[in-house]
């Protein structure tokens, strides 16, 4: 969230990556939080978890936190994002996680979306977000290979990582 | 901080709480996740800790959590705040906590703040933070009677309250 507001701060032109309105600026905070306190936890405690009962607990509140952030959003007749036609540092703060599910998720947890509904479906709702995030150039090309990804998390994925976030899961402590 | 930063937002005059420049207002946001995330969880560990030695540790943590606040301070010389002249967010996110350290933790846990030493010694900077704060109005007029301090926080140090905050810390997790 530091960062995202320093680079809204240091680079306001020409695009504002937050809502011009102090109720709109409010809101995206709110769900950075959320983000930061209950999906980045989530997606951690599921693939670092060994034992299958503690991995559907993990997918679990991933899911829960994701479908309560897409609740949160404007309607997609509004536009994709968050805040509908904005695209904000709301929408940054969640798409790293994102872009990590078919390379890390899907590989090591066998992590899939709900299937959509209709049209007030909120997993019809994220995909919509999704695809128009996934497909945003800053995010294509800021992100890596999907190999890479797959690499890079295996020590989580088999819980041998002593990282500080890695140490915290496991602990069941606020990541750092 | 989502509320502070709300305020900075919808009243931004006659008097800004966030620095000009982007590297003071990350700077700001930085130190007041550090009072969010080590400060905050420290005074609740103390209080609510039954046992001398864990009490020791809460009161070991919370002056870590403190001292560390204190070293990134602006100098003495160039005022007494945070940022040194200028009253920001980022005092006002400590603020409430030093407020009940008279009526909570000394009543309770006999806490007092280390001797001062030197021109140079934390202690004797906080005090000058301290001093500067407590005494501005707005702090003054917001504030409660010590006596209501001592009442309300009475559950906390007998670790009997079933508030989320408390639970947290019960717990050892991060607080909501």
């Amino acid at each position: 969230m530091v960062l995202l507001e320093y680079l809204e701060d240091a680079y306001p032109n020409p695009y504002s990556l937050l809502p011009e309105d102090a109720i709109g600026r409010a809101k995206a905070r709110i769900w950075i939080d959320h983000i930061s306190k209950k999906v980045v936890p989530a997606f951690y405690a599921f693939l670092q978890a060994q034992e299958k009962n503690k991995q559907d607990a993990g997918r679990e509140k991933l899911l829960q936190g994701l479908a309560k952030f897409v609740r949160a959003m404007a309607p997609a007749s509004s536009g994709p994002y968050f805040f509908g036609s904005q695209f904000t540092i709301t929408d940054i703060a969640l798409a790293p996680w994102v872009v990590r599910f078919p390379s890390v998720l899907k590989e090591y947890r066998d992590f899939e979306l709900p299937a959509e509904g209709g049209d007030d479906d909120v997993w019809t709702r994220f995909k919509i977000w999704k695809d128009a995030v996934m497909n945003r150039k800053s995010v294509r090309v800021t992100s890596s290979d999907e190999e890479r990804y797959f690499e890079v998390y295996k020590r989580y994925a088999e819980d041998s990582t002593q990282s500080e976030v890695a140490k915290a899961t496991r602990a069941g402590r606020a990541l750092p």
